[in-house]
């Protein structure tokens, strides 16, 4: 059975700022000033890098105990490469992130091998991770002229 | 050239509550209570919509005059669908979002085929569309135990 998800977003007057919103939570995005924006917010790619870390975080505190894994502290560090030439339209490359590479910190006693297991869990486990690696459908479902 | 893009996810202690951080800016993330959270804040698959809906709005705005276009108001409607089944370990299937909509709204008097060139232009432009569609490698760079 499938779960629909919702979200909006909202360019606000002036300038690149944009409202996002789903259910009853927001947050803001803009861009830095070297690309036209204001810099009060994340850039969307940003936001992206802290949807893939942040799920592989929730997947860790989530499935800890199922997975037999104890940890006191954890965080993931992450970044991932883009040629701006592609968004400016000035090289015939792709748009995205041509990779992204994280790093995951635990403060915990459990031996090395059981962790490194854990972590292959939470990769194969995360949703955010899964629709990078393996492509989503994209679906164009109307253009509404007001 | 490579511009390379940073962030971090941090488990705040108790629950799922985790916080995202990209510069200086972050936004929080949880799950809701039927997925074991405390729903104070969006969830990862959330956030990753927003990313995607509020890059098509920042191209549209920063690219609006040089495509030739003017609007007034501008936002993106989006939804997606997942099978949690996957997400949970009780069916094989991909733990990711299967498919994604939306549906763009402008206010202007521009023709409509005009928009719809426009709307083409914001799809092959957006990174976070270019990375859900076309694939991102990613790379485990190390595992740190503290």
């Amino acid at each position: 059975m499938l779960t629909t998800y919702k979200a909006k977003a909202t360019k606000l007057p002036g300038g690149m700022q944009v409202e996002t919103q789903s259910r009853n939570f927001k947050f803001l995005i803009d861009e830095p000033k070297s690309l036209g924006g204001t810099d009060v917010a994340m850039s969307p790619v940003e936001a992206l890098l802290c949807a893939l870390a942040g799920c592989q975080a929730i997947i860790a505190a989530a499935f800890a105990k199922a997975q037999g894994v104890s940890f006191e502290d954890f965080h993931v560090e992450i970044e991932g490469d883009i040629n701006l030439a592609g968004f400016m339209g000035k090289a015939d490359v792709r748009t995205g992130f041509q990779e992204i590479r994280y790093t995951m910190h635990f403060k915990t006693d459990e031996p090395r091998e059981k962790m490194e297991k854990f972590v292959e869990f939470i990769e194969r486990t995360c949703p955010i991770g899964d629709s990078l690696e393996n492509k989503v459908k994209l679906v164009n479902a109307g253009l509404v002229i007001e």
